[in-house]
């Protein structure tokens, strides 16, 4: 019971496909959560669950002792962070700031320097596991930050993730993450340029990827991604437009210290030119296309 | 009994790291099996397991039902079968082929147009599952040819290998080999620059791929393979100089198509420039080496 009445109040801001579920899982955990999105139809709709939801940011911030954001791009971070309107203007002092949108980890330091000048506890901590895993409750949580606010935070993690990891200060999480896209974009460019090799020596994809998806070649991005295309099912289960801003990211972050990441570069460009053709609202598995049409 | 009686004599040419424990397992199933190398102490040793020695292939053809051979590089193939001391020049009339080694398609193909003319039945075979597949039986056995030899010498394949299809005309199981190969190229690559990212970043690489290898960026490669990298582990598992054959061949054949495979082109370059620095004797891991010596 005791444990219970200490449970912090959340303010969620982003209440899309990813934050909904997350939302409806701190729910589940007794956490008080109110809600805040740009487009208030979808933070309205977590009522029925429990959520209380707010028209502002302000009055969001005032009433939170953790605010969590999962907004989209790196600007919409900025926004609700820095923005007259937004969070810094109006928490309260020891309030603790999450961010768990895939962002700059520039702009995770920012937060955390801002955080500091405030009296208020700054974390990144982006996630992976998609939107099964926000549903499930099984997400991976990669967090940047400081130990101590770490361990406060935890238990609030723990409601919507099962791999919960300190990386190190404040960007940590996010260089993480774009670790994880890194090899994401390997792996998933590899399974692509093999099922197009396949296809061209007239051998079926969908034979060759049953042969060798088991052994030395497999992958969660060959399996569960890339064989979608295989199917011709296009469809998104990760937006080929967000995995360009990861990419992005990552690029700019690799170019800053002179990292040469040139399997990272390939498949930015042809991801960056599949979104020209229009290419941008499906799923990533998509990259097979410019390999097979011509 | 009538079984056993039934059963093929087999002839192995190359009894190397991969074929030496190959012949143990047709010796395990009941095949009598003659054995040639070029390198003679290694194909003597497997007297002790049953084996019969051969000295010349010519007395190794003279008394074999099937010829499996699994050397090294495309020359030893043609060597092989097309020298003046070999297969063609020595096969019975009736004979099946196979050839195991990783090789070209294009020298798979010259292979069974060469068995047609002389009465003898010719499969590409190569494998997956590197030395543990081999001594365990648990291979992977990609095979091309046509359907009625591969049922017929079925048998014989699955004293070495579990997972055993056939891909289609002559040349199919080398061209689902090298689709393999590619989408190896990438996972590796891919995991190798994510590792070298979080390096830079000042972040543990040893912690980073224990957030990540469980998700959406695993691979077969970042858990079994790049991981000894971070791990200062660089003894071949799967050696470097035999990866950067296959790659070769790889994109010799999608250039021939005028296939475009960036990622795979990337990989076969760095990969040649480490070969170049005395790197080829070491597991393919050693890519990690390109990323974080400078």
């Amino acid at each position: 019971m005791k444990g219970e009445m200490m449970k912090k109040r959340i303010g969620f801001i982003g209440t899309g496909i990813m934050g909904a579920p997350m939302v409806k899982n701190l729910l589940k955990a007794g956490y008080p959560v109110q809600v805040f999105n740009r487009s208030k139809d979808k933070a309205k709709a977590l009522e029925k669950d429990g959520a209380v939801f707010q028209n502002t940011i302000a009055d969001l911030a005032q009433n939170s002792d953790v605010i969590i954001t999962m907004v989209g791009y790196p600007e919409d971070v900025e926004e609700v962070y820095f923005g007259s309107e937004g969070i810094f203007e109006n928490a309260k002092p020891g309030t603790y700031l999450i961010d768990m949108t895939t962002t700059s980890p520039k702009l995770s330091k920012a937060i955390e320097a801002q955080a500091k000048i405030d009296g208020l506890y700054a974390l990144d901590a982006p996630v992976t596991g998609g939107d099964k895993g926000a549903r499930e409750g099984t997400l991976t949580i990669l967090v940047g930050g400081e130990q101590e606010d770490f361990q406060t935070v935890k238990p609030v993690l723990q409601a919507m993730g099962t791999k919960i990891r300190l990386m190190g200060p404040a960007g940590s999480g996010q260089h993480t993450k774009m670790a994880n896209q890194i090899a994401i974009a390997g792996a998933l460019s590899g399974a692509a340029e093999a099922m197009a090799y396949a296809k061209e020596k007239g051998l079926s994809m969908e034979t060759v990827l049953e042969a060798i998806s088991s052994g030395a070649a497999g992958s969660v991005q060959m399996t569960n991604v890339l064989s979608r295309a295989v199917e011709g099912d296009y469809q998104p289960g990760f937006f080929l437009k967000h995995f360009i801003k990861d990419m992005r990211i990552a690029k700019a972050e690799a170019d800053s210290d002179e990292l040469e990441l040139p399997v990272l570069e390939d498949v930015l460009e042809i991801s960056q030119e599949l979104e020209k053709e229009g290419c941008g609202d499906n799923g990533t598995q998509i990259i097979l296309k410019h390999y097979i049409d011509e």
